[in-house]
């Protein structure tokens, strides 16, 4: 598997375009468009939030229907969620714009928002901004990185990523772009995510990678326990690699899996980093532990813990925090098995041992901890089970960006 | 029933005095002492949390024993959580003290600890505490305020309260004392509590009354989601009011209850309006859910929220985030039924119509957001159950006092 240059065009046969639609943003883009040539194959995975936003419901019809995609549309200035019937409009309208514009059916184009809740969307601004974008679609590098910085919110960096891999001779290639930075909590996944590939793939074996993967990448980053009314992850594959199509979970099955995973949890990490106000990228490792499912709701009740992400940004080596959160986890454990060190570029230290603390180097502890990527790494000596969740720290900014977040 | 002066030693025959132990804090006092000269029935829940200190393992063992209680010792520097075999032997410690200083058997005395996590106490400084405390037991309104300051940590001000009710002919009076500030999430009850009764009943009947109120009090509070390794609650009652002993559910019982429940709401919500660097009390009201439960899980959620709880310190009346942290909350409903309002004592303003967004009037919402308690309220219309959780703002002194609590 490679690293490659660009995002989501970086597959053949897919174009983006972005606009300044102002929706919300003034001297922006706002609004992106991703679209291919050729019908795909694709999957999703959504918000576990009883309140979906409309738009969330329109691509859950799409992609569980069995039909094909062929565009995206995304605005990143309202999230379209709590707008009732006016909400259900808005998206059919924007869809069936990308019909009038480029002649394929409405029912084709997923749709998907950002942005505050409860505000209804300017129809005439989306519809204004799909007309734009359809004359300007292009398959550059360049085309999908300002794709991925026209979705972004309060993000400070865009979030994009490609990768080749080879499938029964032919180069594959994976790309994709995300945003998220606040209003981050594993359920599904939490952000908006677009991914895509010109792999041959049947569309039942496309959600299940989607759907395997996402449970130790996105499912596993936390900004702060909120999880959104309007997460979408959606992949579209459209079969120009030539490959022989994958209908089996064969090696070619899992080489794809092996890329999607890789490139998911770039996605995912770089969200995390990047959370509102965050200062460093905070990551639970917990090894040893009964199933996995103990081991990522220990990992993710590390990260997710306010106190936890607060000592993380006072650099304070109270690892008490830690274990705290792993003990509300839900996950049952017994405290004289478990081991728990601090980890960074700057070394690894053990502070907890079966039950007992460590009287500890706290030179060396703060040294670890004022690293930009700090790691809790926790055996639990009880199984064989082991998982990883990313967060950030609780920082003065976090308050700040959502204390007048609307104003 | 009627509010009177005073807390912990308000109820015949209970008496507190409290010392400089220098565990943590210098200057200040930070042990306390209850106690009763006759044998109480006692009663109490703990954290749920998984890692529970040595001093909730301690206290498990006595309540649940059927042995009286006669004492309980304090120490607000550290938290004798994650101590290890050394964390049992300091509880042993103190209660052994206690016995030798006034005579009581050693497993009728609980002990209490707050404060960091994963250090060790020092026995010698606890065991000179007992020591002075034990001469200057006092049963004067005075000394259960002392009691109620000496267990303080971040808390900025001490809460106490005792009320007065009559009970076949006889006056009964039940006071406490709790603190908490940080760490504070509902499961089970997420702070130390201390209640001191001179009523006559049963020890069953007693479990009964607090394991019941606590859901509706102490377990509908929250300052960050963090459920403690040391919540306890502790209730003393010794007989001293000659009542006719309550050995059923009678009308007594439930004069009892309704006391009690008023006593923990008001020792819940001070917490709660008291929580790390809150500027304001955050209530969430929820009526006519399908079930009890339900309006439970979705006010909890509301007040838990990152984003809500920061929507309310920035007064922005972002009404989006409360709809979505009910969402995820996981209680079942359909936005369609909600409607929600903002309530203070500034007015009452809905926000929020079955499905749609109400375009309202956003001066008078940031007016009734910049009272000193604000309150949600939400009304499912979707059965008749109700209950009520309160929270606190999220604001720069929340994670200024958590990034260098252990410094």
């Amino acid at each position: 598997m490679n690293i490659v240059n660009g995002g989501i065009t970086a597959a053949t046969g897919f174009k983006a375009a972005c606009c300044e639609a102002n929706i919300k943003y003034k001297n922006r883009t706002d609004m992106a468009m991703v679209y291919c040539d050729v019908p795909c194959e694709c999957a999703g995975t959504f918000t576990t939030n009883v309140v979906k936003a409309a738009c969330v419901q329109w691509d859950q019809k799409i992609v569980y229907s069995g039909k094909p995609m062929q565009a995206v549309v995304v605005n990143s200035g309202i999230a379209n969620a709590c707008t009732g019937k006016e909400g259900f409009d808005a998206c059919e309208a924007t869809a069936k714009a990308v019909e009038n514009a480029l002649g394929v059916p409405f029912d084709c184009v997923a749709v998907a928002s950002t942005g505050v809740i409860g505000m209804q969307l300017p129809v005439e601004k989306l519809v204004n901004g799909v007309t734009m974008m359809s004359k300007a679609l292009n398959d550059s590098i360049e085309a999908g990185t300002n794709a991925s910085k026209a979705i972004m919110t309060t993000d400070t960096v865009n979030k994009e990523i490609a990768v080749t891999f080879t499938i029964s001779g032919k180069t594959v290639t994976l790309g994709g772009m995300s945003k998220g930075s606040g209003m981050i909590h594993p359920n599904m996944c939490t952000m908006l995510a677009f991914l895509s590939t010109d792999i041959a793939i049947d569309k039942a074996l496309l959600q299940e990678a989607l759907s395997d993967v996402v449970k130790d990448t996105f499912n596993m980053i936390t900004v702060d326990g909120d999880t959104s009314t309007n997460d979408t992850l959606l992949i579209m594959a459209n079969g120009l690699a030539e490959n022989n199509k994958i209908t089996e979970k064969n090696d070619d099955y899992n080489t794809f899996c092996e890329a999607l995973k890789f490139v998911c949890e770039y996605l995912a990490k770089k969200m995390a980093a990047d959370g509102e106000g965050a200062s460093k990228l905070f990551e639970a490792k917990v090894v040893n532990a009964k199933s996995k499912e103990d081991a990522r709701t220990l990992s993710r009740a590390i990260v997710a813990s306010n106190l936890s992400k607060a000592a993380i940004y006072g650099c304070d080596a109270n690892f008490g925090r830690f274990l705290c959160a792993m003990g509300y986890s839900g996950a049952d454990f017994d405290q004289n098995d478990v081991e728990l060190f601090f980890e960074s570029d700057a070394g690894k230290l053990q502070v907890f041992d079966k039950g007992t603390p460590i009287v500890f180097d706290e030179e060396l502890a703060v040294k670890i901890l004022k690293s930009k990527a700090v790691t809790i790494y926790v055996d639990m000596h009880e199984g064989n089970q082991e998982a990883t969740a990313w967060g950030c720290d609780l920082t003065y900014d976090y308050v700040k960006i959502n204390a007048d977040y609307r104003s």
